[in-house]
């Protein structure tokens, strides 16, 4: 093992669309893990779109990243060294890590992988947190019933195709708004949406429901915000439950954005919004996580995920977010 | 009784702000009841913010007022005529009639009232639907915990008013939004409110908030919209939940309005935001008009009504809720 490893950091904080130019490559010591702690080398790390917020300074749901420290985020890695009775030398892990060579994890937010369910990568997305978010937003603030129609924006990311999937295991129709016609031909071929919308391909996102939703929305998981958010709320069905999950449309903002105002709508459909954060459901991610590896083990969940290679490309895997580069779940390999 | 008397119908349908000229004043007939209805000599008659609904050709969730027909709504009134076994001549009733001298109203939807406990106008507001909207809005959607924080925006209107003192009742902190100082007052001093701001003293309502409301909305009841929502949005407590009642400040737009949007700050709070309707309760009116009735009854909840007088005087009445006129409910006296 060397003394140093390589690691990013927030150069500064970004005004709008983050750059390359926000992130700094360094090298340090490799850390050592204390107490109820372990040392893994990272396999792979995660970007998210949430992880924008943590950009900026203001308090939110997510701590801020700290300008001139180390970028956190979800992490695989093998342990090479433990100061924790839960983990030995060699186990390979998912916890919340750093973007680095090297990190040291707090054992208690730590779990094994079983590589015989899914590669290593997969514990980032549909068998991680997006698959958590997936699981317990649709389900719980979703409450999806058979025949309801689920409507998923972001379709094709790693939180909207385990969304997709879990409506179709509970009876739903699903239709998804993706941003290319190959992560519509994913969405319908592969993992057996009944249709999926190109929004790139159309602005007219309400002729586009009209044609996939004729009976309106029951269900939105939103993952996007913006002008899909607008023309989903215009064909809410009576009782429509909304899940707000995301809404990356908006994290580049450096104003409040604006747009149709939808408390009109609510009064007519008694729709529910709600937001939605995974913590909060914390205390389940046991059962979550046992459910979607056993729909992974019996071919029932699909799961993929874009790989970019080299801890050096992850800003560049973290900015592509922004622009749809990514099917399924965006991961980083940190050695190829 | 005469045969003839005077009924107001709907001359055209208004674009924007409706005026006196959108009204028609006509010498008609008085109709005459069939099997399982009653004739009702009107005495006071409901105007209420979501008829500019049915004002409007688009089908929501009241059916459109018809051009050149008698507009409908709720009255008290005296029964001249009875063709059902349920009612009397001389029994004073409330229910759906129209804006008339003389009323055929449906039987099953017609209740006696009892002046004992309250004078007839308050049977078309604090015990009568917008009693019972206040009773389910805020009980049923909104669930106050006691020490929670409720705002109330068109606080001194119908429903608002009622809303504020429920949630007295149910140990919160009740603070109001209204439009002058003698409605602040009302609140206050009269209805046992904690605090309530006059929305037309000042445009900082994210400051008035912060004064009166320090810990966050816990609880917001909404019936107006616009700029008050949008503050009240951005102080949302955790887990909050938002009743959308109404939202009078855009029953006049004639093009979808816009404003801050607000999906992204349901993420940070997880908030629950749920339209309202009122008939969604309908199977449990008999429980909300009892409570409401008791209430009275024992001085626990205030109710005051703004009466204008002569059926000629409606559509005034009507448009004065518009312009905030109205403390308390607005109705019409028939006949003064």
């Amino acid at each position: 093992m060397t003394d140093t490893h390589h690691a990013w950091s927030l150069a500064e904080r970004p005004r709008g669309e983050p750059t390359r130019a926000d992130f700094e490559f360094d090298e340090s010591p490799v850390p050592t893990p204390n107490y109820g702690e372990v040392l893994v080398k990272v396999q792979y790390l995660s970007v998210d779109p949430y992880m924008r917020g943590r950009m900026r300074d203001s308090e939110s749901y997510a701590e801020p990243w700290a300008v001139g420290e180390m970028l956190e985020g979800g992490v695989v890695g093998e342990v090479v060294d433990s100061h924790s009775d839960q983990f030995e030398i060699g186990d390979v892990v998912t916890g919340n890590g750093t973007w680095s060579e090297y990190a040291v994890l707090d054992a208690a937010d730590t779990q094994a992988i079983d590589t015989d369910v899914a590669d290593p990568p997969a514990y980032l997305g549909a068998l991680g947190m997006p698959g958590r978010t997936a699981y317990f937003g649709l389900l719980e603030v979703g409450d999806p019933n058979p025949g309801d129609t689920v409507v998923v924006s972001g379709a094709a990311g790693a939180v909207g195709s385990v969304v997709g999937q879990i409506a179709k295991l509970n009876g739903c129709d699903v239709v998804g708004f993706a941003g290319s016609d190959e992560k519509v031909a994913w969405l319908t071929d592969d993992l057996g949406f009944d249709a999926a919308v190109n929004y790139k391909a159309t602005d007219d996102y309400r002729s586009a429901l009209d044609d996939v939703a004729p009976e309106g929305v029951d269900v939105y998981f939103d993952n996007v915000g913006g002008p899909i958010t607008d023309a989903v709320f215009s064909r809410l069905a009576l009782d429509a439950r909304v899940a707000v999950c995301g809404q990356i449309a908006h994290y580049n903002d450096e104003s409040v954005p604006t747009g149709p105002r939808k408390l009109p709508q609510l009064i007519a459909t008694r729709a529910t919004v709600r937001g939605l954060l995974v913590g909060d459901f914390a205390p389940r991610f046991g059962e979550a996580s046992e459910q979607l590896a056993e729909w992974v083990a019996t071919g029932d969940l699909t799961h993929r995920e874009t790989i970019v290679d080299g801890l050096e490309a992850a800003p560049d895997a973290f900015l592509g977010l922004f622009s749809g580069d990514n099917i399924g779940k965006q991961v980083v390999r940190v050695r190829p």
